[in-house]
């Protein structure tokens, strides 16, 4: 291993590109004709392809969820803390997979794909994506890597909702399903902050009703504050006022409209920054499959209905001060599970992080993602 | 009174307009030569001028406070539930007063208004407003109507903070204050969301850095933003979940980008009507008065020292559900008053309205209002 990647990292990767040469039919109605699934894999699959975990994405992520991709990389993947020899997700142990969903913006086929039939980016053209259409894409992909069954399919936030949807939809495809900070649906409040998100996008004079690769440009400032605003809501009211308070960013107060206090600052940077890094078209698609997650809505709105077919043990896990999808939201799953008779652990975890809270190392939360792979890790072989 | 006004209402009223032909210099060190301050009067003052009560407004209020402007008028003033005759603020008892503040956009001076030096209007020229300029310029209100001491200062949200500046700043002016869903400053998370306001408003390309006026446009897109953003703050989840739910606009899921959830119809309207009716200019100057409030930085930040030379009794109310101004930020007053030894009345009201709870006829809100003013009734003579 290299002297400049930690020990405990997977060390070096690089993404698989699977090409599928058939269509995938929507829950929209739609279709495409063809897709490519962009994943990484960290690990070794056992003879018997018993060890294999899905790891599912959230809003804003993406298939590099640990490692690095260059000795240069400042950063590695974005769950490196949880994934790798020894951590929680023990590599040593398991066969991860993770990939860019589709209609994504990082490899796999999205918006920013060419279209077939117009030899053009599909653009605002791409159809609406589900989570229902994630985890039909998800389970080709792991039919192609001849998996049968995940022994855990594992998310936070829209990714949790992901491996719900796994939990109810292909129920003898997955052993566990590990569902963090997450949410059986939207509630209003969550709605609005994704329409307000999704005017800025569409209002911005760049995004051409979404065909701003044509025109040569991005909606920058549309999407930067959709970005600015999901930050609000990923951090904690506490979180914000630990980190930023009121602090002033020149010292002293200049009665402007320039830059006051240094939260101004870093929601202006965050916004800058993300706009050049992500698809706007992605970001819409990617609330809109937010709003339209509810399975219960299949159960007449019942969600112990909705969850009575599962097979899975489940692990639920929520935080303090996540005020995106609270501990009550968690709750929901928990008691519509408990209510179904179904094996269910759940842990509320004192965090300050708010929302982001899963993406950190907080202690607790990583001793119980830890004991709870220990014990998954010993009913299967190793590899 | 005409058979189309309610009874129990201060009837039909009319703004009245006082000209200040001299300087005011504010705190952010710029000055106005002259200004108007538009207000409106309900009951009569009394012989000693003793029963005068002062009602401030917030972000997007005005002097229209009660009553009604003409027979056809479809809605009263903002807070008609609260004055009139018989009501828990009555003008039968105290004579209300209420003015546009400076910087408004409601015929007070403001970026619409003329700037004398240019013969255009103001505009982004217009000075930075604080707290502090308006109970400078409510006090030259009062110095003119006569009153040298209001029996009550009372607001809601931003109104409350300009009462609790009443308090601090002029303390033999007042002799109660009434501090409604306040908080004694921003967090961080609260200047987040002005400014993710403010960098939707300043990225509209129809805002023109403020001279929108001189380009015959207004930045309806942006200010239209702001709008929808603030009306999430404004409501709590709890009443957004029960007003809206995730009802869909047309019965059935249209995987598409128009409006599917109520929420989303609820939000493009208000939005859409709100940039006509405001200012965007304004919008952002009541921003930075909300962001710059802080009585405590003058006194190394100790919100009891602050407090310390009030001489008014003190009502605190706040809202369980509001999570713009919580709970928690009232009692921050609260403390610090009864760490000062004021005489403070603190009620915590349940509520499921959110921030928007103070603008409601709740009944325990009403009767807690009611029974104070009955109080204050008591010490004052009828006019």
């Amino acid at each position: 291993m290299p002297d400049s990647i930690p020990a405990d990292s997977v060390g070096l990767v690089s993404p698989q590109t699977l090409h599928i040469d058939s269509p995938i039919i929507l829950e929209g109605g739609k279709s495409l004709p063809a897709y490519d699934l962009v994943f990484e894999t960290y690990g070794q699959l056992n003879q018997d392809a018993s060890n294999a975990i899905l790891i599912c994405h959230a809003l804003s992520g993406d298939h590099h969820v640990a490692g690095y991709y260059t000795m240069e990389d400042k950063r590695p993947g974005w769950w490196d803390n949880v994934i790798g020899p020894g951590k929680a997700i023990d590599t040593n142990q398991f066969f991860v997979v993770c990939l860019n969903n589709l209609g994504g913006c990082k490899g796999s086929t999205g918006p920013t794909s060419i279209n077939p039939e117009t030899n053009t980016p599909y653009g605002p053209d791409f159809p609406i994506i589900t989570v229902n259409d994630w985890v039909k894409s998800q389970a080709v992909l792991a039919d192609n890597l001849n998996i049968h069954q995940w022994v855990a399919v594992v998310g936070g936030s829209l990714g949790g909702m992901q491996a719900m949807q796994w939990a109810i939809s292909l129920p003898e495809r997955l052993k566990h399903v590990i569902m963090i900070a997450a949410a059986p649906k939207l509630s209003a409040q969550n709605i609005a902050f994704n329409e307000v998100a999704r005017t800025a996008i569409k209002g911005d004079p760049d995004f051409h009703e979404g065909y701003y690769a044509s025109h040569d440009t991005l909606p920058r400032k549309g999407l930067g504050l959709a970005r600015m605003l999901g930050h609000i809501t990923y951090l904690s009211d506490e979180a914000m006022g630990e980190k930023f308070g009121r602090e002033l960013r020149h010292g002293s107060i200049n009665y402007g409209f320039d830059v006051e206090f240094q939260i101004e600052s870093y929601l202006r940077y965050q916004s800058e920054t993300f706009a050049e890094q992500f698809d706007a078209n992605t970001y819409l698609l990617m609330t809109k499959a937010l709003d339209y997650f509810d399975p219960a809505s299949d159960f007449q709105d019942d969600l112990t209905k909705a969850v009575s077919e599962i097979q899975a043990k489940c692990l639920v896990i929520s935080f303090t001060t996540d005020w995106r999808f609270s501990p009550e939201r968690s709750q929901e799953i928990v008691n519509a599970l408990l209510s179904a008779n179904k094996d269910v652990t759940y842990a509320e975890i004192e965090a300050n992080q708010g929302h982001d809270a899963f993406l950190f190392p907080i202690p607790r939360y990583h001793d119980i993602l830890n004991a709870y792979m220990k014990k998954i890790a010993s009913e299967v072989t190793s590899p």
